[in-house]
């Protein structure tokens, strides 16, 4: 709980929710006659409808991107480092939206959301999306939102991933594309990993083929090794040595399977907290939609052909010590986009954090994030 | 099954057991009154026993280095790349001997041997043992053996870990310590991985607190998922990109969670076919080997000060894709050695498989572990 909420803060928010009525057609073939779509906003939309900004999720994340839902919230929203007054993505200049993805545990329709004129929640049932599907939809939330055009799309990671597709489906519709320690597709090593906590899922007997809500139960376990794997990923070697190194939990060896080492705790608590927050269906769509992202696989192979689809400005930033997506993910995008003659900005920050870098105070980041989104508020009439 | 055993193979091989009636005290304060060592041995020993060399395995290795127990085998030992006649640990020269560790699952005693006097088997009672333990019972064999100095000790990964503490533990044992692939000791990412793997084991329903042949069942799920994860880190990105890429099992996406990428292919038959091979019990005692495993630590830190022990000459290799335990990690225990005084040959190979270089033909790697070893040899008498 923070005891008084900070003045850089967007304060108290309340999540809305909006009904889309006209059906998406997914790229798995499959369809959506109608769907809810939980969002967050922050600032104020202009009278010119020109200062909007749309903030893509990355795998865990939600449409609570920053500010606090109560007095006491323990946390604030997911890149509240990034996002309030005076901060890179300034509410004071932009009209900020966050969006649940479709699939999504956070109150958008999902596996946890029930079968349309049913009582039966979807579950497995629910359709497997892409990144691409995530766009349309979101494209469908801004006509309804009356957003004609983005000022910018802004993400990290798998959000990043979200503002690419954007410049490339819908070029019209935004003026800026911010893509964070991204990548331009999965590597084979990316989708491994997906692919153990995929099966640290699935093959939980609590997990009773997704259908774990009508056995009134979740695959805990297997969903806590997912996302302790997935920590290991989202840190480097080196934070990890800064922050536990070798230090012993109880300052000696206990020669037992309990916690002997800090990096175990943090890790088992880790696991332990997300599962109460988090569903598995979810976690298993959003791991499938990250091995499924290539925008270049639709012009056989070539990015920058994908790119050339593009109208908008990118600013693209990389983390040396990413190794999730590593620097040479975020320049293999920068080349692309230099090939098709793209406007381009190129920051690689130098940082000890890996992947989690993106969501943090890292002074050269949050100054030139910030420098960038002047420049995006130039644009706005 | 090999049609013919290859020209430059030990050939057909069987396995050698020895009793120790000799007390084992362990570091954590248990001791083993006896135990029973499975191992195997290629070459002949010379008349003045001056030629023997010792190997020791890794997480999931065993006693059977090299060669064929039958012509049906479809495979040779794990290092039989590297021991064989004309090979860099050749056969001709050197009469070479592998135990399958304390604790382990093919054969010695372990949690998968009857507790002495009873019939029960050991399961989670069998202590957790050391590096320092493993290198105090190979001493016991070798006095058993009649070797009263090994010419080498040698060792991959874990293994490289034995050769180490065998140099700082039995000084005047061995006349060259042989290092490759390995760490001085583990990073907090490292420690992290093998919690995850023990997590998974841990919190299978069928691991039943490791008395699970009381059950009548393995804790395959937590097994399988241990193996796949460990796989990931003995690839290389490079290695994993070079190997499957982005390539699709069936040609095109089907929008399931049937396997979709040939790299999930891949990890999948790795964790099925470990299970019918390995203990679940041995595979957790064997990673908290791997976190306990920190030769400074008993001089304050320093490496140098615990090598100052050392009277042999060392060999180190590393591989320049190594991510498990880095060319760095190498590099510490150069380092050490130089600040040690102690004679060390380094050889950093460019390679881009990773860590499961150490057990592949890689032209370089082999020349020149060919060549120390032609030096080693120049020490028969």
């Amino acid at each position: 709980m923070p005891d008084k909420i900070p003045d850089d803060s967007v304060g108290l928010v309340t999540p809305q929710t909006i009904q889309v009525t006209e059906p998406l057609s997914l790229i798995s073939g499959q369809q959506l006659d109608s769907y809810t779509v939980i969002y967050e906003t922050y600032g104020e939309l202009n009278a010119n409808r020109d200062n909007a900004v749309l903030i893509c999720h990355a795998l865990s994340g939600d449409h609570h991107a920053a500010g606090y839902h109560s007095m006491e919230d323990r946390k604030p929203g997911w890149w509240d480092s990034c996002i309030g007054p005076g901060k890179p993505i300034d509410t004071n200049k932009f009209f900020v939206v966050c969006v649940n993805n479709l699939g999504g545990c956070g109150g958008t329709t999902g596996p946890t959301s029930p079968m349309p004129g049913t009582d039966t929640l979807y579950g497995p049932d629910f359709p497997l999306v892409t990144v691409k599907d995530w766009v349309a939809s979101q494209a469908q939330v801004s006509s309804l939102l009356g957003i004609e055009q983005w000022l910018a799309v802004i993400g990290g990671s798998l959000g990043g991933m979200q503002a690419l597709q954007w410049a490339i489906d819908f070029p019209e519709k935004l003026k800026h594309a911010i893509v964070i320690a991204s990548a331009p597709r999965l590597s084979a090593q990316n989708i491994a990993f997906n692919e153990v906590a995929r099966q640290a899922i699935l093959s939980d007997p609590e997990f009773h083929e997704g259908r774990y809500y009508e056995h009134d139960t979740i695959p805990s376990r297997g969903l806590r090794l997912a996302r302790m794997l997935g920590h290991i990923t989202y840190l480097s070697d080196e934070a990890m040595h800064k922050k536990f190194g070798r230090e012993l939990r109880s300052g000696q060896l206990k020669y037992s399977f309990d916690v002997e080492f800090q990096v175990e705790s943090y890790l088992r608590y880790q696991g332990e907290s997300f599962i109460g927050r988090f569903d598995a269906n979810t976690y298993l769509l959003m791991t499938k939609a990250l091995d499924y992202f290539d925008p270049a696989g639709d012009y056989e192979g070539h990015l920058d052909k994908a790119l050339q689809r593009a109208l908008c400005k990118f600013f693209v930033v990389s983390f040396s010590s990413d190794w999730r997506f590593a620097p040479e993910r975020s320049e293999e995008i920068v080349h692309a986009l230099v090939k098709a003659r793209r406007p381009v900005d190129y920051v690689a920050v130098d940082a000890h954090q890996g992947h989690d870098a993106f969501l943090l105070n890292i002074p050269y980041y949050i100054q030139a994030f910030h420098a960038y989104m002047d420049k995006v508020a130039g644009d706005i009439a």
